[in-house]
């Protein structure tokens, strides 16, 4: 590929105390990474450097300011400074200061990625800990993602291998989950996902609906919202023009989305999407967040804080993203463009 | 292996209009099975010679009215006739007569089973529309044989690659699922699921309790069940000398055991271990039935009757169960010496 076909993606570090910062390193030092794109890090070079004495990768660190200042060499990593930490962390431990430099980190490349000079945005890990200890009023990454961009209800798409798995809503008490259920918000979501799968190639998506109830409710012998909701946002997703089956036992519609037959499966709640997504393959699950005006793609770490520093954290899952950005971000941004 | 060695084990048919014949036959072909096992079906010989027209597979079929009358050739299939069905059946379809086939195979098995006969038992899968259209009251397997041995509250464990994970309740409504919590019944569980993992060969058997709620509720923000009963029951169970550790947010505990820190999980409701399992792989899943007076194992097939008759179902989930078996079929029966 030549230099300038290759898309210049935004890349945020993440919480400084989290595995965000080494796995970026690792990842930025990935041959294939520097074959298919030319990133551009959002954060601290201070994190950096803190980053390059744990893990002992080097490179020249470059404070970027504009983009025709750019020169892209794999030794080099180009910098978009927030001037938020200026001395080292205290890995490991959800903090205040970190909180912030996360939120920053994310609002610079927002502005970059918004005004089309980062074709895409990859964000290394954050701590929900540290956001709440920076009084960051949003819940995580996703939710600051859909205020910087004014995205209503994002929508979260989970890729590992071949599943594709679109989150129904987002993170809220077990309790709540069959209450939250609505026809019209599942029509919204299925077309969302719809959507999604476009902007990544697939044509005509073919997409499930999982069961809430086990064996799919069972006929209505284990519950009623398959009958209930789930059948009439099926059907309505039907007439809108939509390629929609299920809803299907939730035990097994993943498996059939593993055997070809669904592009996505859309899971109702959270856990059933990203259990299944973990237990097929936890290091290389991703999360792109669907509904804003560009392709962001999240490596899906679960323990953010509790490996940092260590030199331990796998970088596969932040490869995954950058080559993903490269595999997926020429036809995103043909969408984006046809779309706005 | 010495013939008299290798373990003699009763394996039912299951619904013989569902795709349990057809894998039995294939799996008794198998020449690791033919190594490890001393097989007596408990079906109808009608219904093998249906399947071995779907299958082309061939047997001879030798009926079995006891023990000692039995000589075991891998060419042979020994049956203890059930004499239910003496026709050929209507493969895939839903049947009272298939529904009372499937319990009276199971009546046998678990006779010979209890009586010392045969010293484990395998089942292939049951359609539970069968067993209504029959009008057995009982929703599955499970509930057949805790009846036939009168046991309370069994427990199945899925087992696949290197999971382990017990099911907490029999399937239910979702919005069921949280109401049915209780410090008492999960500490049983546990209990359950440690002596079952030492039935097993476990010697101290490092359990994990799954959080309900997403993000194990991120300390309260998300929901107050792992506080208010997971929590207390972690702790009780310690205390009677289980080592169990937890709740652990559901998404990351199944990719934790997988990595090697826990022998089993304890999922809270069906579809939490079921898709897990699922994922991680579909057509190894098999299930043991915890809390019953002798190993039981069955093959995990999601779709029993739409593949039906087709000879297109895997054998490998049937193969499974009989190489299990064969592994933990005399660390299983020291077990039941030690403890009746």
């Amino acid at each position: 590929m030549n230099q300038s076909e290759k898309p210049i993606i935004a890349v945020t570090l993440g919480d400084p105390a989290g595995v965000g910062p080494e796995i970026t390193l690792k990842a930025l030092k990935n041959e294939q990474v520097q074959q298919a794109v030319r990133p551009v890090v959002f954060g601290d070079a201070q994190v950096l450097r803190q980053a390059m004495d744990i893990t002992g990768l080097r490179f020249n660190l470059q404070p970027l300011q504009r983009i025709d200042q750019a020169v892209f060499e794999p030794s080099t990593i180009l910098v978009v400074e927030s001037d938020m930490i200026n001395a080292p962390v205290q890995m490991g431990a959800a903090q205040d200061l970190c909180g912030r430099a996360v939120f920053s980190y994310l609002a610079n490349a927002v502005d970059w990625t918004m005004s089309g000079i980062t074709q895409a945005m990859v964000s290394a890990p954050v701590s929900r800990e540290s956001l709440r200890a920076g009084h960051i009023p949003y819940w995580d990454q996703t939710e600051i993602l859909a205020k910087l961009t004014q995205t209503e209800t994002p929508i979260s798409l989970l890729m590992t291998g071949p599943l594709r798995i679109l989150l129904y809503a987002r993170p809220m008490p077990f309790r709540q989950v069959a209450e939250h259920l609505s026809v019209d918000r599942l029509v919204a979501a299925l077309q969302r996902g719809d959507q999604g799968m476009r902007q990544l190639g697939v044509e005509r998506p073919r997409l499930a609906v999982a069961a809430l109830n086990p064996c799919g409710g069972e006929k209505g012998l284990l519950g009623d919202e398959e009958a209930a909701l789930l059948a009439p946002a099926v059907a309505q997703a039907c007439r809108l023009g939509l390629n929609v089956k299920g809803p299907a036992p939730a035990d097994l519609v993943f498996c059939h989305a593993l055997a070809g037959m669904y592009d996505a499966v859309l899971a109702l709640y959270y856990d059933q999407g990203r259990i299944a997504a973990f237990c097929y393959d936890c290091q290389r699950t991703i999360e792109l967040t669907l509904g804003l005006p560009f392709l962001h793609i999240a490596a899906d770490y679960g323990t953010v804080l509790e490996d940092a520093g260590k030199n331990m954290a796998d970088p596969v899952g932040m490869i995954e993203c950058l080559l993903a950005c490269s595999r997926y971000g020429q036809t995103a941004r043909e969408f984006f463009k046809k779309n706005t």
